[in-house]
């Protein structure tokens, strides 16, 4: 089971955080292995900085902003927005070579996205676009009541959440009590599709009976169209997609709910992740209670894959496995993600330019 | 202390786990290092197989019996009783090379046996006999009355275990608080015998003063005889016994009690193990408050006996031995049980066919 | 950051215990890596022996003292305070081979001392002389009151502790809220001396504001002078002293206060240590509710500079420094101290007679 690797590219944009996480408080988030510290100066100005004090390595998140500045907790050594040490308590002047690394960062479609890589490439033009899967990614859009999720820690792989993604037809197994689904959905067939840096994987049923969801938010009971998407956005993004329509007659159909969630996992170490998810929907508009119910249920939905995920994870981990993987042809989507992903790791190991 | 091994012969029958384990909610249990599932279908076959389901690795047994198949609870793949994938949801025909490893596994004498090592060397005929250790170890024969103790889990290497019962001079030590006994015990010489593939060991006193089991159960407080025994059957079962007899007078004795304990050892990984614990009594037999007696007790007294092998073993483990092992004579015993199991252990090492 | 070693001498005296803690009673203490029990020998012997059974490795804390020996809980066998095997119960007489190491204690200075290396070199004479370091050190002087803090256990390479004694600027970060200090503490210029195996570290500010203990201890409210020294011992003893005195008038100051503190650190692993602290103060003699507060206080402020020690540990373990560790001129103190540890260290490796 080599290929579900625990490697990552770190030439990438990658979510860190939700903007109101970043405050005048500091908090450290481990991202790609780097213990990083996060916080907003007096001024506003959105900070990430290496976590670890460079005198004696004690965390910066225990320290306070003060204006401009962190102040590190142990011995007062303070740090300003670029990383550049601004005062050594017990001299007159900072040592100029004393400072730490600043990691760019940037706010945008409801995350704060971080570049841990080489900074000299760090463009923001390459911020994953997530406005390519539906306009809920991106906010506040007209017709679109939009919900961030709690973000979900987890001591898994990233590679196991996007194998999780990829492959919804467990809806109908690890969420069956939590959110019942139609118990035909493994057997759709399935289409899936390649474009650079993407691959979208669909599931379309025509005329299947219709279950909780079309019954208790629509009062409707007769036969649906359903449509079940996964939308790979490198590095490690997936839009997951829930259309259904009502078969009113033969000939004519009428939308009942378009579901769209962008979920968004980032390497804290080899062996663990951040899992963030936005969740848009297109129905209820006004309906807050039905805001509440959603992150309930996310609550627990999001929990299960992390769990499930975290098992695999132990079993890897504690050299569990006795038999070689096997693939079938559901699997196709996700195994092109994984093939997505070396490609991108080995762009990174190889010379910066080949010799003609 | 290198010769307290963590190694184990695989090409042997261990004991897994009672038969009224065995029901069709799956249970999962590490033999051997390898994760197992058990389980019965709804046809009553007794099952065991491979843990990890070989699509995804998700525990089988978080997976549910339906009919004579086990369906995993990830993706839905379904495996019959002789580990053929017998369904993948999303084709019509599940590929003929997918399956996972099934274990040979045999109920018998309380326990049921599985074979981890060489499938085409699994002979039921090789299941250690433990009636050569007494009808008690067959279950209910006329005359015994037949208790199963709880199953303890020990994270400590078998073979401390072993060590432990080989020399039951620690009754008078480890367990002189919640089981008293004659304080001289420690003192009485020592008869060894061996077979191939047993260790007998025998304290014999002759005389000595009757404690608190003779007088509690049978109102005797003259002298007695007692007799103190350690019986190894080959991989890591040990028949303990006590038998007292009361002197009533220089020439004759009266029998007062045989109890006699089947010891079952099975690995875990090389670092912990599975403690299987069956006892049978000659009196008394109607005396079902007795078996609560002695269930209470051993509860305490297996306990006893797991924590001083937990202790031994971390210290093992931590690299806190100092000094060379040293053995006397009475622990002659518990080495030629080691030297037993080494043999074993070299057996299967060894080529398959020696060149002459 | 390999500089701050886990490396240390064993060819001195380290602090293992108090002497009030040694009695009939065994206990275990590792120290230098080395599991060791300890006890009072009936006839009232202090005793460190090898803390684990040389027959089956069951710790000897776990066993009892009786009379001048300790008998294992195990086996039953015996141990004289000079480690020789006394009894082995299945035996007339024990193996004159059989035996565990005892180890050199001496009680003296409010401590006891242990001598984990060569016993052929273990002089009492080498035994760090902390009445160097004023008369609190040794105990009842005159015209003091002393008090035996509690032993902290810190999962920190002692070097950390050392670097946290040696640079007592963190008072005004670290210990902010539980004893305020004058918060232009860090910006007193340092005065280093070096002696043989002593490093002598001083901050004496003029004039400066009084501040909470200056107010509360004796209703002075005028400016001070305050020295702040910290005197490194070799092992790993740092003697820390705050000396506060009132300015009457420019020319005439009156002391107010000197508290001195003898902090021992003993390695317990290469990534643990025990720390002993013992307090002197020269004012307030009679004044036993001061003991109580003073107690409070540092198990307040111990377990601070502990938890500081601890997060760095971790941090140093789980290899997340990315950046070279930076000194600066405040940290002179702490860095000779290093030297001097390093050269011990070698001094320990080298062959014993270099050949010229």
């Amino acid at each position: 089971m080599d290929h579900i690797s625990t490697a990552y590219p770190r030439n990438q944009w990658w979510v860190a955080a939700r903007p109101s996480e970043l405050t005048t408080s500091p908090f450290e988030r481990r991202i790609l292995g780097d213990r990083i510290v996060f916080f907003r100066t007096e001024g506003g100005e959105a900070t990430a900085l290496a976590g670890l004090c460079p005198h004696r390595m004690y965390p910066l998140a225990l320290g306070k902003v003060m204006g401009d500045e962190i102040e590190c907790g142990y011995h007062g050594f303070r740090f300003k927005a670029d990383g550049k040490c601004s005062l050594v308590p017990s001299q007159d002047t900072a040592p100029s070579a004393v400072g730490v690394r600043r990691y760019p960062i940037v706010e945008q479609a409801h995350f704060v996205w971080i570049w841990t890589g080489d900074p000299a490439l760090a463009d923001p033009a390459l911020i994953p676009d997530v406005s390519a899967y539906g306009p809920a990614a991106n906010g506040a859009a007209p017709g679109w009541r939009v919900i961030e999720h709690r973000a979900y820690h987890a001591p898994a792989r990233y590679t196991l959440l996007l194998d999780n993604l990829m492959d919804l037809s467990h809806l109908a197994f690890i969420h069956a009590r939590s959110a019942p689904i139609n118990a035909d959905l493994p057997r759709i067939p399935i289409e899936v599709r390649q474009e650079e840096g993407r691959v979208e994987l669909l599931r379309r049923a025509q005329g299947i009976s219709s279950g909780p969801m079309e019954m208790g938010l629509f009062q409707y009971t007769g036969p649906i169209n359903l449509h079940l998407e996964s939308r790979y956005l490198a590095p490690a993004m997936v839009q997951t997609g829930l259309l259904t329509q009502a078969v009113e007659d033969p000939d004519s159909t009428r939308q009942l709910a378009y579901l769209t969630y962008m979920h968004a996992l980032t390497p804290e170490t080899p062996n663990s992740c951040h899992y963030f998810v936005t969740e848009g929907r297109d129905f209820h508009l006004d309906n807050l209670s039905l805001d509440e119910t959603s992150r309930q249920m996310h609550d627990i939905l999001g929990q299960e894959d992390v769990d499930v995920c975290t098992l695999v994870e132990q079993a890897l981990q504690n050299g569990d496995i006795r038999q070689p993987e096997v693939s079938v042809k559901a699997d196709a989507g996700g195994v092109l993600v994984r093939r997505e992903l070396a490609a991108q790791i080995a762009k990174e190991a190889a010379p910066l330019e080949a010799v003609a």
